[in-house]
């Protein structure tokens, strides 16, 4: 039967996974205002798609709802978090070039408040626990220097303790190398933003911000041009 | 004649302009390895799209290329650059909660390597222009504390001299109030990393961290699943 469940779930394409983490969002601000049942057409304006985007996108969860009577939220809830694989408690390290940016995204509630596990971070200029991520970046700068690259030390942290995910910020003249080191130590995923596009067996999502700062600038332009 | 050109331009949909700064950044490659003309079959290559997307993508731009005889890069460079408003100079300010977060934004060369002139950084703990931002942290912390909260000094700032592009780092309970007083104060786009949907009638371009956690998350249990 559960065999049969899983057959039911096809390959998710890229635009459904996409947009998975927003309907989890939108889900659990239903069931913290108590709503207990919802249409696809009230998730659909709350998405800003349309109701058979949004019952299109659930024929990938593999049975949940029923025409006409809406979702059970918390059903709902569940499923897309067993997708997305909340349960499976993912940990993350951050290997990063400036300290500083790896502490600011350290700081960042992504991580705590969607179960992922952050456990390291790896600089050029010292290592460290996110909790002790409060010390002044003054005084981590005064750490020993290291005569590997972060990457090389968190590939070796990876391969004593385990980590999925590996937020790379590193210098992207050291992007490929430190992929595939991450990579063969039994990285998961790689988050990349290092604006370097990377070939990798693992899922790569990436953050090219210099990308996403000329999406902004072209949409503004289209504006503009009306 | 202008207008005749103008006219060929369709609106472009959001896949396209998505794409494009991939596309302008892949040109430069070719620019900077003496490749001047390019099949849209190589560029697909580079792209990871096929050829048929290319030429489809193209066709918003209005009249680049002549089918058979492949593209002049430079040309098509100068166009997509166009598109996107790199000419146009935008300048950008920076709201923030953490000025550590601002800071560690505003090294990154995004801005300055795409044009946009980043002009100052708004945070609970002080303002700086990003000329500053290599002044420590802690020094920051003790300059005087505002009364206002950053984004009104934002905005204050925007009727005064004027900017483009916010990126909006302040706290999610901020986040409408902030949106709302940039785009009266004649901010054209948002960068919004705020981790709350806007609405606005500007272009927002959302930077939801915990989203993209989440859908990279997703592709690991995919793969995991199969």
């Amino acid at each position: 039967m559960a065999k049969d469940k899983d057959m039911r779930r096809r390959r998710l394409p890229p635009s459904v996974s996409a947009r998975l983490p927003k309907y989890y969002r939108t889900l659990r601000e239903l069931i913290g205002t108590d709503i207990l049942r919802v249409s696809s057409g009230e998730l659909a304006k709350r998405m800003r798609l349309t109701p058979s985007q949004v019952r299109q996108d659930f024929s990938y969860l593999g049975g949940v709802g029923q025409q006409g009577y809406g979702y059970n939220v918390k059903d709902l809830y569940s499923a897309i978090g067993a997708v997305i694989g909340i349960p499976r408690n993912y940990s993350a390290i951050i290997i990063c070039r400036r300290q500083q940016f790896g502490s600011a995204l350290a700081k960042d509630p992504c991580f705590s408040t969607r179960g992922v596990n952050l456990k390291y971070i790896f600089s050029e200029a010292g290592d460290f626990a996110p909790s002790e991520h409060e010390v002044g970046i003054t005084e981590l700068g005064t750490r020993a220097k290291f005569s590997s690259p972060a990457y090389e030390r968190a590939a070796d942290y990876c391969r004593r303790t385990c980590a999925d995910i590996a937020v790379l910020a590193c210098d992207r003249t050291e992007a490929d190398a430190a992929a595939e080191a991450l990579e063969s130590a039994g990285i998961r995923g790689i988050w990349n933003f290092t604006g370097k596009d990377l070939s990798c067996d693992v899922p790569v999502l990436d953050m090219n911000l210099s990308d996403m700062l000329l999406r902004l600038c072209c949409e503004i332009t289209a504006e503009t041009d009306e």
